[in-house]
This record gives C-alpha cells, structure tokens and sequence, in this order.
C-alpha cells in the first residue's frame, strides 16, 4: 500500500519534503478527554495496553483532532520487563511499580528465557491491527525502552529521584550489570523486529534514563546497547528502509557518539540547540525534537514565537522532524496542540526547495 | 589571620596546590548522625538556619571527621525569598514551600523593598561565628540560590516535577519575569556582599534550576542575572580576591557561555566530561567537581576508581577543586565520605608539579 503521507519517513532519512513533518511523544495520552474515557472504559493502564482495539482506538484519537504526519503505537516502554515475569502494574499518581526485582547478580542469571514476539503478541496485534486502520494515511512508529532504562526500572522496582539501586548494582557488579542488558539488548531486537513484521514502518528507543549517567558509563552502559540492538533490527520492510530514532533524554552532551551509533535520527530535549546539534551531527543523522512540552502551557502566541525559533534555528534543508523535547503533560489544553501542529507546517515550507 | 590551608581558595585562581582542594556540596547534611543530633536539638529546619550557634555548629561537624579543604556557610538556598515576606517552610519529605506565591506580575510589583543585610542578619551573624571558629584552618564559602532558581520556588510555591507554572510565568509575561528577576539579583548582590563582609572567603552561586531552560531561555532569564550578580560583588577583602563559583545543574550544554560571566570557576555535574569541559573554557575559570553522588553508595574500591578516573580525566595542571556534581544525599554511609575525600588528595599529588 503506498503511503499518502511519507513526509515523517523521508524526514528521518534527510530526503527533501514539503514542510517539516510533526508528531509528539505521548500523543494519545491523558489531555484528551477521549483517551481518558477509554481509558475509563479499558480498566487500569495495562488493560487498555494489552486490549488491541482499545490500543488502536487511542493510537488513533490524536490524528482525529490534529494534523500529525505519525502515528505511534499505544504502548508501554515496560513490556518487556512484565513479559521477563516481573509483574508490571501502575499505582495512580506514582508511575509503575514491579512486584519482583533485580536485586542481586544471582537475580540476573535466573532470568527466564522468553519469546517477546510470543509473549508480547497483544503488541503485536495491535501494531497489525493500527496500520490496517490507518490505511496509509500516516505511517506508524513502533518503539521500545533502551535496555539500560529497562535495567533501571527492574533493579528499582519503578521510579527513582536518585537510581541509587541501579546505579550502586553498576559499580560494584559490573559484570551482572552487562549480562543483565546484553539480555534485554536481545530481548529488545526480538520485540521490535516482531513489530516491524507486523507493520511498524519506523521504531523510536527510549531512553529515558541514560541522561543521568556520567559520559563514560553512558557509553559502556546505555550507548553500547542501542547500537547493538540497531545493529540487530530488520533494515527494509514492503520495500521501504525502517529508519531507527535513538532518544537519549538529557543527552545532548554526547550527539557525536550517539550519531555513531548507526541509528538515521537522534531525538533532542529542549536543553539542547538544535542548530549547534546540526552542526555537530553534520549529515550523519536527522533530528527530532525539540520544543519544551511546558511550552504548551503559554498563550497561543508564545507557542507559535517558540515553533518559529526551533524552525530557524535548524534552518534551510533536510532532517528534521518536529517534537516536543518529552511527553506532552496531561493537563494541557488540547487547543493548544492544534496551534502547535499547525504552526509547524504553516512555518515551516520556507525552508524546503 | 594567615590560612593554614587555602588550597581551595588558590585552585579556584588556578594558582599552584600540592593536592586538589575537595569539599563536598551539602557535606553538612542528614547523612552524618550529629547533624541530625543538632536538628533535632533546633526543632525544625529553619530554626536551625537561623540560629548562628547552632548553624556554626553543623557547619563545623564534617571537617571534624573529615579533611575537606573548605566549610561552607549552613543556611538554605531560600532564604531571599523568605526575607520578601513570602513564608517559607519545610515539610518532612516534600521540601521546601511557601504560604505565599508570585501568580501575577502585580505580584510582582508590590513586593517589598527589604535589606538583605539586615534582614537575613542571622546568617552573616553565622558567618562571622564560623569564621571566629575555624580559626584559619580553611576558607569559608558563603552562598545564595540564583535569580531565576529563585524565582521559580517563588511562582511554584515549592519544588515543581515540570516548572509549569514558573515557565507559562515567563512566556506569557516576559516583562514582569525580568522585573522580579532584576529584583533578585539585586537582593542577591546584598545578600552576597554582606556574607564577604562578615567573613566568606568565596561565593557559590547555585542554579539549581537553569537546566531546565531552553539555551535561549537559559541565556535571558538565568545567566544574565548571575552575570550581573558577578559584576555587582565586592572583589576583594582582607586583602585576599573573593572568587565566584557558578553552578548551574544540567548546563553542561552551555560552559562556554557561562565562563563569559565573569566568574572564577564554573561547577559541574556528573554529565560532563572534565577533560573535555578544561578543553572547552580553556583557561577562562576554574572547573569544580564532578563526580555522581549515587557513587557514595557503591563499595570503597569503586569510589576510589572513579576519583582516579576525573582526575585523570582533568590531568595535570592547575584549577580544578574536587566535588560532588550534586549534594550528598541522606543514605550515604559516612565511612564511603573519607574514602572519597582522602582518594582525592592521595591520588591528586601526581597532577600537580
């Protein structure tokens, strides 16, 4: 099926476009009073990630409403931990929490072997399910937590302030520590190329978590893990290059490292300027990013001065696709994406020939 | 009176040491049993801020167990706030808050013109009492919060997971936000010179907030004011220059613009890369830190292998003072505190001709 909007796919692979594609991490999410009545409708937060119609309908809701050239599955960055058999479930107001943890090397070599494409077969179905309904309008972004983020929600058993477990498990068990991702570097090769199969035209890594690494562990720690799984993922799929976006939140010290990765496109957080990213990145890679979510608490007005400034700021040419530097937050006001969504293709066409 | 041990002070003027000068950002904290003895004997937090024995007294525990080659004043980043008449207290486990909040730019405007000098007395009266009782043994470091951290304590009302409110403050009224912005780093310069008066030997200024900018909004609404701060400080006292440290966590992004502040030495976090930071200011100021506090919580022989690998990562030559990239955090063991400080003397001699 031919693609009626590739603009997202041709971005990440620095081929010419109209105008400068956009989508937002955490599209269909909580400040869409439809998502929280399926929300509502699913049970708790896992029942609506493993129900593949209801995981479709909110991939779906945000394309209704606002002009994005992406959709993205409806998913969780914790999936592969739960499926490692470590219970994921979700407190309200306190983000996810394991029932086991990694706590000792001992607890790494007992890890169970498991097929992700088996046991993550609700993803999978609803990835199939997704493209069928979107029937090339947009393409669909398949993603994953990077096996470093994933290690850190299993030694902690959920959020941190400091990942003193983690990062203590680090230092004083190094050895564990590589076991411990080169097994979710796996796992994470198996989950998205089940993902591309089943539909998935580009993928996204999430790290979440890698920002708050010193530079040398981020390299042995995080970075070594994203390239290998990079490495591992199916390159072309109905005829097209799946381009793979590495997201390091808080990375932007270590861009040059990153862009060797192997990956087509880093995303930026706000923190960074992304005309000196472009500078330093050169023609290795494209960009994603980078406006601060917060930003969509302003007026009007003050969004679309910050969606002219990002755009002028990475200039003429091709490579970037618009985002937010993080997830949109769940109180914003909806009105307030669409001026978002519009003023990047309303500002954005002068600088494309 | 002469210094026994002015290391520190000659390391932030990339002047000759023997060793590299350490101290520790909160070594005066809930981490040390006695500390927690005395603010038990204060009652709350704040009272222990204000009053100057007692003040004195924790200031003065950690060199008691430790060798750093610095004190620093006991007080609190919020002080400035306080003194405006915006209430400020603590609450166990949520940190610090305000009975009131700046919502509007009227809020602004009727903030009351308040010495700083006399009326956060009660710390430059902790000053001179620390300075009477370190004897000469080591310098004292005064400090305050930055402007714009300050600010965003004063529109949140309290810590913040996103600054929503702080940030829409700032693009919806550009103009009220540098008004009070310009007002504190008035209150600032008072507040800082009065400290040197009383005895402070160097100044940190702590922007705990600034990362969370975009560069542009960084270089507007923080740097700018600690700038002028920089300008507006006494240069010298007791025949001695008073150097000033600038901290801005998470602004590794951005050294270069901040070594054109006029400071003497810039802090840095763990997410930099030293070696590379000295490559970048060249020598413009001194480097103060940076290894990760969650550190503390691995085994001896891992705490020792990181000092070994930032001061590598420094190299020889002179302006660098060793420190955390952020404070020390309660669960520390203090035995892991020695092993760090005495690692950074006993393998730093090498570094220095």
């Amino acid at each position: 099926m031919t693609l009626k909007n590739d603009r997202f796919l041709r971005a990440l692979l620095r081929e010419p476009v109209d105008v400068t594609p956009v989508w937002m991490m955490r599209q269909a999410g909580r400040y869409l009073p439809e998502y929280r009545a399926t929300r509502e409708q699913a049970g708790d937060f896992m029942s609506l990630c493993q129900n593949p119609e209801l995981a479709c309908e909110v991939t779906l809701q945000p394309l209704r409403r606002y002009d994005f050239d992406a959709a993205i599955l409806f998913s969780d960055i914790l999936t592969i931990p739960d499926a490692l058999g470590l219970g994921l479930y979700f407190v309200t107001g306190e983000g996810p929490q394991f029932r086991k943890v990694i706590a000792t090397p001992a607890d790494v070599e007992q890890l169970p072997e498991v097929s992700m494409a088996s046991e993550l077969s609700y993803v999978t179905d609803a990835v199939s399910l997704i493209r069928k309904e979107l029937n090339g309008s947009v393409p669909l972004i398949g993603f994953s937590g990077s096996p470093w983020t994933l290690a850190t929600y299993m030694i902690e058993g959920g959020g941190s302030k400091d990942f003193r477990r983690a990062k203590a498990f680090m230092y004083n068990h190094p050895e564990a520590m590589h076991l411990l991702l080169d097994r979710l570097a796996s796992a994470v090769i198996d989950y998205l190329n089940a993902q591309i199969a089943a539909g998935a035209q580009a993928v996204q890594i999430f790290d979440t978590w890698g920002g708050i690494l010193t530079p040398t562990a981020y390299e042995q720690f995080s970075l070594h893990y994203m390239s290998k799984i990079v490495s591992g993922l199916t390159k072309e799929n109905e005829g097209r290059k799946i381009p793979v976006i590495l997201f390091t939140k808080n990375g932007g010290q270590w861009l040059e490292v990153m862009a060797q990765s192997g990956c087509d496109a880093l995303g930026l957080d706000w923190t960074t300027d992304i005309g000196n990213a472009r500078e330093r990145v050169g023609n290795k890679v494209a960009l994603q990013g980078n406006m601060d979510p917060s930003i969509l608490y302003a007026e009007p007005a003050a969004i679309r001065a910050e969606v002219d400034r990002i755009l002028a700021g990475f200039g003429s040419g091709e490579g970037h696709v618009f985002n937010l530097g993080h997830g949109i937050t769940p109180e914003v006001n909806p009105d307030h994406v669409k001026t978002f969504v519009d003023a990047v293709h309303e500002f954005s066409a002068q600088y494309h020939a």
